[in-house]
């Protein structure tokens, strides 16, 4: 019997005792390293990946080094969307557990703040962030995350599927943070991965319009594929002409004009929720905000959102597979962080730490 | 030019001076009568009716003369799901609304009460309620009501589908009092004409789980046809060993004790929503209300939900014609509201006063 | 017994056929005139004024006879903050109307467009708003009004309370944007008269600590006197420095620098509730309202504030009274529009029409 | 340096050895015994109490060995309304706590599951609470719980204060989901202690009318004393006689009968939210709920409430100090557990562990 619980018979989930890992050195370097396979410490799970997206954050710290005030000082894991099957566990964790597929909820509170008493764990200020500065990510054979944060996955959702279902939790949380429900128009700004999955959430959530706008026509036709009931080439046309005007704003651009021209094409009383990060300040619409009280919130990630997740992937009601434009080992991981700059119809790369 | 503003050259449209109405005199006593074609007032529209669904409130007041406190006390005329084609305009009603194909909200609020003005028009103490005494509804070639609750309809909608957007509207007031959405698992029990209402209203909320409990196995088998991930046989089964057990109650049987049975059904923090009426006073689990803090909340027909019955209905998310088992004229408007009785796998029927 | 319904032994609250007004005929330039007594239709009051404060949109149209899109294109009758007797009834208001000491909502809706039925009248599209071009105000003998919006008031509220319950509906509807609660923390920005009934507000919503910022030592002084549990000097402190953070906004100054500054200083899942006009557009710190998942909102009017400001003055747990630094009779209309300009120690300033 | 953390110059907040805990044996039987001071685990902290407050449950576990299925089979440490000074601290606490005056909240859940994450810990199906069995209470002369469950207070809120901000919180819970604002009119049923802190809550909360039925005219004069507008005697009186009708109903009796008419006497849209407990199953009133749409709520504790409760208290708009009737060392824990059954007009009383 094993410190980490391991249950007999399961020899071959339990980890080795080192492993490959992708690490950033620094901007524009990532090498494939030997490391020991982590520990689980009381309340953990060791999670052997199966499957981890490749974020827009992951790409950025990849090409700039760092993001806003986060700086990549020491040498860093990237990858933060991630699936595979629990190989071992930590103190008071039941080894029931071990062989169970799960994804990876990559942010872990503290628990006990405020912040996390009131259930918004996400604003949580000591939360451990995979792939965020100085917390190594997934791109890795193994990691560790707490139980509770390893979600298990029914089996009719792929590795990949369970892998994305991190981005489309920011789609939910958008469309819960939105009030997006039966019946709602919903205008998507930005048909970026983020774009499209928080269509396939706003269609989940009830919404009957959902208009995107984007300057890109294969992306805007990706996303009539995936059920838009409206796009309009911003290149072109200008959301604020659209009649009736939407109720709910996704913003998943980040472009500053966009941003207030999003919000101008608004209803009375809608609510535009800002997921595209854009800076630190952006000029907004005022005395549209005022005239027609609107709410404007930002989004931090999520909370919560997995359950509901996996109800809608495995429900049929989402469809991540349909994102994965490519797949790549653990040695190409530099390659899938750079597929979106070498092709412009890549929408979204995963990598396979084990092949 | 008429004083009630039908423009010219839709004469066809422009209400006789007398109408086919069918009238209950007392219990059991339904006969079709000659009436003069209501008039309409200030910001009213007359519409010739197209179709008409017969609720089971109108086949209680057949049977027994009364719901509650309402009495029929002088002739009423039935019916208060109905659709229609607006026919003539009354002052300050724009013309252009003549022609137009519309369903009928038909309850209108004074709209200047507290309860109106805050947006629950619904709980207005002088609403005027078609088909409740001494008001009556729409068993009738022409009926009046307020341009603003004629709600115009696309033509993909049917004119029965357009009669039935009103028990949806029950529906989906129930799932917004329960707040169903993306991800909910649902309970529904009671497979009638609300239950399978509300069963597609569920769905197109977002819930993944809708779960659908009665004691008449054909009624199962149309919720599962129409959506339902799983039904239990009220007989031989309870809803309380669903596992994981259901977050939203939406409760449309009336008995007494599956109310209660339901509520024990419920996850933590759950919400019942009570549609079905089942009497005056219920024994209900208070010991469960406390320990899980449940919410347990009644439903009085719905408030704005007409656009989003229109919305749901014409984006394919809700199919109501599906519910129709039988059609009738005017003339046997009395055979309509006996069929339930007659016939045990009669859901819904609809009267066509102009056939 | 006349057509407007008063009763028999009230003739001195029957109208007289001419009243006087001031009129602003252009910016600049207020006259008194001899005009006819408004006469009221259906569901209308006519009520004699006693009280109107004045607002610091009346003194901007007075000033530069327009904001934003409303033009002072014909003489406009200034005034919305409005108290007086109910001197006579349209048809259908119950007599037992006239003589009730009522404060006026200057706003009526149309009662039936989506925002109305929807409980946010204040947003619909056809209010008629008192003192807004080219709807007249209050600064005159008699106003109509519908008699749902001229609210009866207890003998314990003065006329001028009666009054300035319209700015004290501002400061509820922002609390309630807020969610102002049972120990919140608020800050309030600006301490014009706006600011001050914010503060008053934010107290009797339960609020535990208000601190307002304003450059005024003055006004910082009297939001002490009237209950603010800190100040801000915003011209040596900023607002950015409180400890712990605030968790609501209430901005009533409208100056750009100041809202974001505002917005700087909120805690996680903070409120900032827009209430001071800013202008067209202004720069907002995007990245704090993202990682904070801020909530910001804008206010317009307000809607079903009433019977909670009646409640809270009753209850004397706002004290409106001491907002008022001037009285003017109706010939002095124009100087109590530039009071303000002339005496920077000025509050609020209102107009008895009747002296 | 000691293991626990206690900082050196603050020997005598070092817990001895033993410790004196006063324990319920069984129904009717509860003895001093000098016991171990228990040990912090990691995260929590060591308290040295200074204050108990005697609950309804403590008495009825006294009384009757059990609450419903919770059963006294192990000798039991009553008492969970607690306050103290920490005297020792856990690894990983600051050791700047220890000699921190504290309020302790009694429930600590295992802050993981899905309850927990939502924000609604109270209801943690793992929660640990004390002086429920099997878990011990308070009446010692130290207690260990959670370092984020063990909340410092100002100097200005004494011990016994600090005590009763458990009760207080049961207040302040029942606000919230009654969801209690300014304007706010609130019946509370029953002028026990938990009536008299939610009305104290409901006005700190900005409730303008709460009026408060009981059977108990002595009772009834506390409540006025402590704030409520008005007082109905059970007795002679009738709470569905009210007019205007309370919106709220705060239901602090348990009794059925109370229960049912409580809920009759709300007006439409009224919340019922009841705290008190009343059996397994209580005969509501169905049709009323449906009706007037009323939503029924349970509460079970409280989740977030310290920091309002403290607020609160601190900024004196709730005074706990008054409801203490009595006061007893721990050799006297019996005397204090049977005080309300001795005295008719003893209200609460406490317990100070070290006297």
């Amino acid at each position: 019997m094993t410190a980490t619980g391991t249950v007999p018979g399961t020899a071959d989930l339990r980890p080795a005792s080192t492993m490959r890992v992708a690490v950033l050195r620094r901007a524009g370097d990532v090498v494939v390293e030997e490391r020991p396979v982590p520990q689980p410490g009381p309340g953990e799970v060791v999670v052997r990946v199966s499957s981890v997206g490749v974020c827009g954050s992951d790409t950025h710290y990849y090409e700039h080094g760092r993001i806003g005030r986060f700086v990549v000082e020491e040498p860093l894991v990237l990858g933060h969307e991630a699936a595979g099957e629990v190989a071992a566990v930590g103190p008071g964790v039941s080894a029931v557990r071990v062989g169970q597929r799960v994804s990876v909820e990559p942010g872990v509170p503290d628990l006990t703040c405020p912040q996390c008493l009131a259930g918004r764990y996400n604003l949580c200020p000591d939360v451990r962030f995979f792939a965020t500065p100085p917390i190594d990510g997934a791109f890795a054979e193994y990691v560790v995350v707490h139980a509770a944060f390893a979600h298990p996955v029914p089996d009719g959702i792929s590795d990949d599927a369970a892998a994305l279902l991190e981005p489309l939790s920011v789609g939910i949380w958008a469309c819960r943070k939105g009030g997006v429900t039966a019946g709602s128009r919903v205008l998507v700004v930005g048909a970026g991965p983020i774009g499209l999955v928080s269509v396939q959430a706003a269609l989940a959530f009830g919404a009957t319009e959902v208009v995107v706008s984007d300057v890109n026509p294969a992306r805007l036709a990706l996303a009539r594929d995936l059920g838009a009931t409206d796009v309009v080439d911003a290149r072109t046309a200008s959301v604020t002409d659209l009649d009736p005007p939407p109720g709910v704003l996704l913003e998943c651009s980040g472009h500053p004009a966009a941003i207030a021209q999003g919000i101008r094409a608004l209803d009375r009383a809608g609510r535009a929720v800002l997921v595209g990060m854009g800076g630190d300040e952006v000029p907004l619409p005022l005395s549209v905000v005022q005239e027609r009280e609107l709410e404007v919130t930002g989004t931090f990630r999520y909370a919560g959102t997995w359950p509901t997740a996996i109800a809608l992937v495995a429900a049929g009601r989402v469809d991540l597979d349909r994102l994965v434009t490519g797949t790549y080992g653990l040695d190409r991981a530099e390659d899938a962080l750079t597929a979106g700059r070498r092709d412009p119809d890549s929408v979204k790369v995963v990598v396979h730490p084990r092949s």
